[in-house]
């Protein structure tokens, strides 16, 4: 057809990862006998967890009929299908279809593609490449330190993995998205940021930053102080905000992000702070201005995400104090091609900017 | 975009059956002057019926300014556009532009592709292929014996034709998608089955099977005895399914399909049995139980359904227990490349195997 | 899949008007600070009115992260999106980045596709091609005479938009589809129409045309008399048509259609008439008849619209009664490839038919 908007870069910020681990829900979801169904960078998986306790990730598709193996059911080692009983252990080999006579060789063909499945830090995580042994671990969440609160939560967000952590990690649009809640567009004055990006991860300090203004700087620290504020990106997916507020207040969200499709992620975010005020009291306060921040991203993400798939692809400008969004990208961009820093921990990039905060 | 599942076979056991007639409503639905819109093949058809009682079907879609035919009106024997009132007659031939001055000629472009129409067995059957004469006729349905009772139903599965077939007449899924209902995975014996393709056809008898267990075969056979059962297959989509228990119950399920799109299937069943309890008797005991086991499989080849369309194709493996599936699937194969068998009754293949029933 | 209805031409009748001016909304709808989303011929526009008052058209599309700008603010003569706070002038510049230190350089990339914008007649209309300056004005409404009814209304047509105007201005559909309200089948005299093309539009005149029959023709003229009937299109998408029936009775409707995309049109009529009955009182009695004339035309038109997406494409035929929907095509085509006439006014084709009406 003839009708058709301006045309566009076809690029899109979507990288394959291979040989990284991503999470797909809380260890405590994944009940023995009651397989997942989860989508893992555009693929279905059914994960489920053993009688002997252990996780387990197949591709979700039945090497028999192609029924779908998540509804099915686990018994013992094994997950039946649903449709005609194949059975699969937990490497995706057939172990035993129901009527037929004599001895099954399970290595032939016969066989489902099988992810490594692990449970830690409370979330089950699950390889992105199938059929190999992983080459490296899961990201460790940092241990909540004594006399924190600590909650954990699951949102999902209507954007790329990019576009998410680049939205979590951003600080400039909280002042207009989010106006009046956490930053207002008045009142700016000049601080500085230093950019930093090593080999597995970047970071943004924030130096000269002001208590934050609104509601929620009030509730995080009625008594003001020097203010640390540092964003981090860590590979394969995972956004951190840490402040510090003088010594009483330190508040720090740590979010593993797994890529389910092109243009949706699943955050699993687990929130650690300790304030002058008690956490049980600071938590109901907290918790609807949370919610209502993250509803005002989802609804900016799916916008963006319209607009990114109505046009074919992305068409973005960027200034200075576009600080992490394209450090991401630039380290998503070599992990898709595999490539590995010889030291993670070595600085590769620094950078400082003036802005208005 | 770059997040996919795992490359699959572009493989869809998807047939076109040209030069076949399929059902496409049972007779007593199409109503004189009430046309019907039907889809065989991914074609729209209007089926109609005019003023002298003989079913017609037209492509839909008015040669005019392309409305569909089906909202029209029946008049006599033509058919009349809603949109300008252009009258088709059943060869598809436009008889009447409304407002034109001076003679109209039926033969000059204005036509609508249409296909040979027939009542038959309480079916409105309608040739797959569009203004050619039949080179066959539809299949027969087998005529209902003294005293048994005769139920007609239709349903709507969504799957292919082919996984609809074989869905139909596979024994092995019984025991685990109608668990307990019908056959259970539970106290199995070794019996024998035999598999013969002829020209135009597939069957399978199985040997020793002892009566079902269950609900239903409790009810089909209080008394047990002798069993004879039969599965079976006809050109181009005929699925039938023969049980006799002693001498006294005799079970005959004849299904005739019809392929509405690559994966949505019409079928129209007739039911006939003639057993020890009297059929009125059964027959309400009969419909909930029919209606689960039916819910149950078009779940089943939803979900297959589903999966086949997200990877792009099958990718199915089968052991010697589909017996079936692959027989059909060779039947249509040749069926869509023209080939007719020299002696539809000449036994093409024959094999036997034991499995635990 | 290899399920299909029959080949089709893979022509649609949609045309791609650069350099032509479409209305988008009623001038009163744009309100100040109220940005609108509204999309013309598939390319998304945020259409707004700055403080001094003037429309303003951009794309979309913020050039930072993609969002739409249409949930943005208008702040005096900018448009500020909603996830940064970018603000962007009337011809699509951007004039500031909130936070960014030091000045900005507006010329410097960060741009969005601007189009002309102007009031006119009550309507916004926008100029379909981005960036440029007009080449010509829009199309100038009649001036309401005195003593005349005028009434304004909105519609939307799920058709393209070469089949909304074909629709809105084809006679011999409105016996049939419209039947009983507005012409009837039955009773046909013989009349003459006499169809000219001309540079810029093409007018279809009826002669010897009796008083319209069924309610609408009582009620436009209970004393009958002489009827003149007049159908017209303009460039790029203007159908009007004319009644005057005996001295009385005058009924004028310009329709300016906006071409949304391939299959959506909206269309902004603006109804003027004087009857010899007071139009207080006759508008309260033709307001149901014509919403249930449009319901009819948006029901056909849908179908239409789907069973060419079905077929991928249109396969019209014609006869001699189809005066005024190829001359449009026509119109249509040469404008697309930008051919404009000499002298607009100039005769370039008479044809006279005559027709049963």
């Amino acid at each position: 057809m003839r009708l058709v908007p301006p045309e566009t870069k076809p690029h899109t910020s979507v990288a394959r990862l291979e040989h990284h681990w991503f999470p797909v829900c809380f260890s405590h979801e994944l009940k023995a006998r009651r397989p997942l169904a989860r989508t893992l960078a555009g693929t279905p998986l059914v994960v489920f967890r053993t009688a002997s306790g252990e996780p387990a990730a197949l591709l979700d598709r039945c090497a028999h009929r192609n029924v779908p193996l998540a509804p099915g059911k686990v018994t013992g080692e094994h997950l039946a299908c649903s449709y005609h009983g194949w059975e699969f252990d937990k490497a995706g080999r057939c172990q035993h279809v129901p009527g037929l006579c004599g001895d099954l060789d399970p290595e032939r063909g016969r066989r489902v593609p099988a992810h490594a499945a692990r449970d830690q830090d409370g979330l089950v995580w699950v390889y992105s490449t199938a059929d190999v042994a992983p080459v490296r671990e899961p990201f460790r969440f940092p241990a909540p330190g004594e006399g924190y609160t600590v909650a954990r939560r699951e949102v999902f967000a209507p954007g790329t993995m990019h576009a998410t952590l680049e939205n979590a990690l951003d600080v400039p649009h909280t002042a207009f998205l989010h106006g009046g809640l956490f930053r207002t567009a008045k009142k700016r004055s000049e601080i500085r940021a230093v950019l930093r990006r090593f080999g597995d991860r970047a970071e943004v300090e924030y130096i000269g930053e002001p208590r934050p203004s609104g509601l929620v700087g009030r509730l995080l620290s009625p008594s003001g102080g020097i203010v640390t504020h540092f964003d981090r990106f860590f590979l394969p997916g995972i956004a951190q905000v840490e402040y510090r507020i003088g010594d009483e207040n330190h508040f720090l969200v740590t979010s593993a992000c797994c890529p389910v499709r092109d243009f949706e992620t699943r955050m699993f975010a687990v929130i650690q702070f300790r304030l002058r005020l008690p956490g049980a009291l600071v938590r109901p306060l907290l918790e609807p201005f949370a919610r209502r921040i993250f509803a005002q991203d989802v609804r900016a993400l799916a916008q963006q995400s319209e607009v990114i798939q109505r046009f074919g692809g992305e068409q973005f400008e960027s200034t200075e104090l576009d600080l992490l969004g394209p450090q991401i990208w630039r380290l998503l961009k070599a992990a898709e091609a595999g490539e590995t820093a010889a030291d993670p921990d070595a600085l590769e990039y620094e950078k400082e900017i003036r802005l208005l905060a």
